[in-house]
């Protein structure tokens, strides 16, 4: 199975050796000593000097957590809604009685930063500002940046990113923008298996969470970080997960962000020259995600048939959600992927297509994409 | 590291390679017919009909969702408090508003099922009663089948068991006791790294899932039971944790729920006849449990000490909690443990007494622990 899927990704084969070994008690020093040092290389990740939440659960626990945390029932919100993960947002709000003031972005179009601006204006009551870092749903990026300025100098309004998809895909410096709340997951671009969630916050979210009276417990994040301090979780801590992210964060710091930042954008070039050279057009109207190319189906071919026949060649490329289902086909490329993967699998998609009705001159693509890679060095 | 403890438990290697296998799609055919298989297994295990569902978290994430799912804000339980895990349901309540009528009782004992008749009989307002199963920071077994004909009888209460650190260690038939909520967790008697938990519903629960308002969505009940009908979870499925657990599953199906009883009884035995031959006494006075042997420290001899010192050969068991700390040292024996480790643990234990001053003849509990082992047939 070629996994260019927005999550789970492909585990290294070192990664899976590091989860196989004994299970270690996670009240021991030595683990405790592991745990030290994935705090410290998480942040170096999140480039935060804040320290970063780690749970035993999927990414929705953390955006649950950010929720519950932070805000109380009758509170406003704005939520950035511009694919599936930003309806997530609206639900969460909506489960815990805090007015989610939608702003709709059509899907394929990233938020404009002065449209949020003017809404935080026109209602001083919106306590925090929930988005997505990289919106897997429809492959585009939210001017995260650009939306840390215009929350980072009102004093009651926060700004909760949602980079579930992004962290470790492409730069998100959270300290150094001014993001509020970073919510991250293990199986994108952090390239382990889904298990683990992240939360760091600034000092101004931890005023918020003082404050907070929505009910919460595992995820209590004032209880987590607590446990931090010591080395440790509140709850039994997912020892074998953490033994892997140990392995792969120590394997990013050694690479370095920049150079793996840099790996994705020429991945991510390859990927849409190929696109264009075939004749097909992103999904992605503006900032197209650097970690997964969104694509318009061709006029006649049905995006869901596209990744069926993919599959059957073995490469799993992932179809639409929603109201974009069948009408897109979305190929991801981060974490542990590599040129191999991208060239097999943008040749399998050119025979596809053309086996769809879809005429592509063989190697189009593929052309395309060497051409971006022989340009940009490898790294 | 020798890992004698009530979580984590050691995990069989067969069980890390199978988490070790490359990531599958959580969404692809084959990781839902692998996910059909686990949900079948979970069923036996759980010896039930209902559906088991599946959470990527710790235990306490599903304790969590049984509060928040079954009850609403200003409800009334009953909470069975005997030790440090029924603080926590305690906790619990108090985060979500629900009022906890709390039945103490002494550390190291049971609690009385005709107590919990009479506070029920008393408050006809109690919604639910919350137990353990197997009180870890006890050694104590709570005497749950007795406690279901307590309220399978009223309508309006239900039993909800944690069964964290009992399920797959012993018997808890939750169909045919009358059980109305059991979880569990994968870290203790199930052989599985820290990462999953379970619950599962008895139909009388599902309708108090109706009529609860309490905010929950991460550990949504009803979400998860419409989820699995697809073999499927809400969120992205914690594929290699699901890997492990297929592979556990399989084998405790093969060997069969009996003979591994059996050979926790067996162990079970050994251990407390090793301890009485040392003279020493058993912490838990009534219902001792079957999975965990909670001992009394000898006078003079602190027990954080005596772990300490097993530790430096390796050797991990736990100490008292809260107000056992010091009095006590606890071994498990459950899960993935044969006699192998007990008898070298018990041979551990006389060297450290002795050298901590309880004088203890060598090979004394050895020998009883032989002797049972002798006289009860190997499984």
């Amino acid at each position: 199975m070629y996994l260019m899927t927005p999550g789970p990704t492909p585990v290294a084969p070192e990664t899976n050796l590091a989860m196989a070994q004994p299970i270690i008690h996670h009240r021991s020093p030595l683990f405790m000593e592991i745990l030290g040092e994935v705090r410290a290389d998480l942040k170096y990740l999140f480039e935060t000097e804040q320290e970063v939440l780690i749970f035993a659960a999927t990414g929705t626990g953390a955006m649950e957590g950010a929720v519950a945390n932070l805000l109380s029932a009758g509170d406003t919100a704005l939520v950035v809604d511009g694919g599936k993960f930003g309806e997530r947002w609206t639900e969460l709000c909506n489960v815990y009685g805090v007015k989610a003031e939608r702003l709709a972005v059509p899907w394929g179009r990233a938020v404009d930063p002065k449209a949020v601006a003017k809404m935080l204006d026109a209602n001083p009551a919106i306590k925090a500002v929930f988005v997505q870092a990289n919106e897997t749903s429809t492959g585009v990026q939210h001017p995260v940046k650009e939306l840390a300025e215009v929350t980072k100098n009102r004093a009651g309004t926060i700004l909760v990113v949602d980079a579930i998809s992004a962290l470790g895909g492409y730069a998100i410096p959270m300290d150094k923008w001014g993001i509020d709340v970073l919510v991250a997951g293990s199986q994108k671009a952090m390239m382990l298996p889904p298990g683990l969630a992240f939360a760091a916050l600034s000092p101004k979210a931890w005023e918020f969470v003082k404050t907070s009276k929505l009910p919460k417990y595992y995820f209590n994040f004032a209880k987590a970080a607590k446990s931090a301090e010591k080395n440790q979780t509140p709850y039994t801590s997912p020892v074998s997960l953490i033994l892997g992210l140990r392995e792969v964060l120590g394997k990013i710091k050694k690479v370095g962000l920049e150079k793996i930042y840099a790996h994705n954008r020429r991945l991510s070039k390859a990927c849409k020259a190929a696109m264009q050279a075939m004749g097909l057009e992103l999904y992605s109207k503006d900032y197209p995600s650097v970690v997964l190319t969104a694509v318009m189906a061709p006029a006649g071919v049905d995006g869901q048939k596209v990744v069926a026949e993919l599959r059957k060649k073995g490469i799993w490329i992932a179809g639409g959600q929603a109201e974009a289902k069948g009408k897109i086909f979305r190929i991801a490329h981060m974490g542990f992927i590599d040129t191999v993967d991208l060239l097999g699998t943008i040749g399998g998609l050119e025979e596809v297509l053309n086996a769809l009705g879809y005429k592509v001159q063989p190697g189009a693509g593929l052309k395309a994409a060497q051409e971006v890679l022989a340009k940009e060095a490898a790294v």
